[in-house]
């Protein structure tokens, strides 16, 4: 790895009680390029500009994905990565997919692990504060044809995140827009799925609600995810939650949130769930919770459901009777090192990896 | 508009009969950026690198989309762009699908006549040659929350273009993966779509194709477009595509096809085309040809179907004998000056419009 450290660290003018997630970035940034069939060095350089033409293939045929994933610093100031193994593997499906070349283990975790610890004091420290990190994947080729890209640049970029904490939303479900076809990208964490969200997200929010339930998009019967969430319904005391499949991206949260209710001992069905039965457990008074799940704010949940014109209520659950509030403190228990890991899901940045690497 | 002339032309450099498509660029490009909800001035100037750090929106969540379109020099030097208005319409349908801002109509069609003729030497001249022109808009925000961008740049770039001469093809009629949703972004010309195809193409390579017939993703019993671009079957004397859809890109060629047969006669009918229909034709010889449109190649014809494992042949026809050829002859001459120009399809480029604008 080579790595050139900034001569003018911001960190000074970073104040952990006043910033704006997601346009705060760290100081460094991880960067390595893709040419003539292979990947190039992995550069730890400080965070700035790189020189692209508005003809780079990124930009014009989409061949782009990205992970999220976050860095939690407890209170003695150790840094622990979660599962970064799935967001490694989730990457390199997602590339193959939009017939990118995948990254290697050792750039990813390696990569990972260097740009958290140079820049460790960004980690702000507290409940719910963590590191958000985005590695990602983009075909900077400069070239106005529709073929797969020839260069690329793998990159990670970080943002100090705030608490997690998020009010109940209204969600719609969704009878006309649609996130994934059949044979698309939908499992993949593809930069064109989130675009496609936008538009039928701001005519949901036009009508009063907050996010989107997404059905498939042949029947719409069926849930798929909520936003940029995995979804979870809570039917009497039976958690379900759908398969995963070529249209639902394979959530690090969900899976967390199945091992951590299988743990609770709480019975989970992963299974299609139908609108119609989500629907019909509302009226007669047996739907009990529905929340989606994710990295950035870890759940967010449901306070009604619209479907059809109807705007179905859903029981405000105390912390103590709700599944949701309960395996999100389980979580972010695990994640903050301040309860047991029986799974190994934590992962320590190491201080001074740099030395070894 | 602002106009800073290159004082460095690679145009000595530039030999029209040896030059690679798509990575050679024009001199000069037109930029415009968005801030503050609205758009800044447009700018003429050389085509070069902006300073973009990977947590640029336009790469992490795709809020991109582009036009294509050409610019045709005819044996007098004349410059004409074709149907400009259309290419104007659909950035701006696709803008608004992936939540952009729509651009000015100034913008769009001065910002190309002022950049065509400012670059008009780069022009090819003679059969099939003409300059390929690339508008486009993109997030260029830098933050890591999926959410709609706040500032974007439209830019227009071009590329020297050679003839469109395309060997047939062999298409594989997609069984599995498909390229839109029903409440998607296919009717869009959006980055992210394009990327999408190019795994689903390599396979097809390898199974002995050259390109993909889309069809529907739910059960795969339509037709939606090949590869990129809109696609024709004919059946004994008549012509049949796809109406377009909230799945089918409303291709300018495509248009232009259905009138041109119309003006000579030729029966067209804009229906659902079903692979049962053409199947059972291939088997009974009624099918005539099938191929595709669209403005990089005007046509390609396809020699076979692939439909379940099966590679259908389609008959051989003389220049004089096809559709296809025939209505490619009559576009590509009204676009070359050739030939008149009943419908006002053709735009002449002025010369030194930067002076007026
Ligand atoms: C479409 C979509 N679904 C689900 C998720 C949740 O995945 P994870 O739990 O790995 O963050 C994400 C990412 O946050 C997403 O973008
Ligand atoms: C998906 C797709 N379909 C069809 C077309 C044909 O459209 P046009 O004739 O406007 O070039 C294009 C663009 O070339 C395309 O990208």
């Amino acid at each position: 790895m080579i790595i050139q450290k900034t001569e003018n660290s911001r960190l000074p003018d970073f104040d952990p009680n006043n910033f704006s997630f997601g346009n705060t970035f760290i100081d460094h940034m991880v960067i390595c390029e893709y040419e003539n069939g292979k990947w190039g060095d992995v550069k730890l350089v400080p965070y700035g500009p790189i020189p692209f033409t508005p003809a780079m293939m990124g930009v014009n045929y989409g061949q782009a994905c990205f992970e999220g994933m976050k860095a939690y610093k407890d209170k003695d100031g150790q840094v622990f990565l979660f599962r970064p193994e799935k967001n490694f593997e989730r990457i390199n499906k997602s590339a193959k997919r939009l017939a990118m070349p995948e990254v290697t283990e050792e750039m990813f975790l390696d990569g990972l692990k260097a740009l958290v610890d140079i820049d460790r004091n960004w980690i702000p420290q507290g409940e719910g504060m963590s590191l958000y990190i985005r590695p990602l994947i983009f075909a900077t080729e400069e070239a106005l044809k529709a073929r797969v890209a020839n260069k690329y640049m793998f990159a990670i970029v970080a943002t100090p995140a705030k608490s997690y904490y998020s009010e109940p939303v209204s969600v719609k479900i969704s009878d006309h827009y649609s996130r994934a076809a059949n044979g698309g990208v939908g499992s993949a964490k593809a930069a064109g799925n989130y675009a496609a969200s936008f538009y039928p997200t701001q005519l949901a929010i036009e009508e009063g609600y907050e996010q989107i339930i997404w059905t498939d998009d042949a029947t719409h019967e069926y849930f798929e995810e909520s936003g940029t969430m995995n979804v979870f319904v809570r039917i009497n005391d039976t958690i379900y939650t759908p398969p995963t499949s070529e249209k639902i991206l394979d959530g690090v949260t969900r899976d967390s949130f199945i091992q951590l209710a299988k743990k609770r001992g709480i019975e989970v069905k992963i299974e299609p769930v139908a609108v119609k039965t989500v629907i019909e457990a509302q009226k007669n008074g047996t739907l009990k919770e529905v929340w989606g799940v994710g990295t950035a704010v870890v759940t967010t949940v449901f306070q009604a459901l619209g479907y059809q014109g109807e705007k179905l209520e859903l029981p405000k659950l105390s912390d103590e009777e709700s599944f949701a509030a309960m395996l999100k403190k389980d979580l972010t228990d695990l994640q903050n090192n301040l309860s047991e890991d029986p799974f190994g899901w934590r992962v320590v940045v190491e201080k001074d990896v740099l030395e070894t690497v």
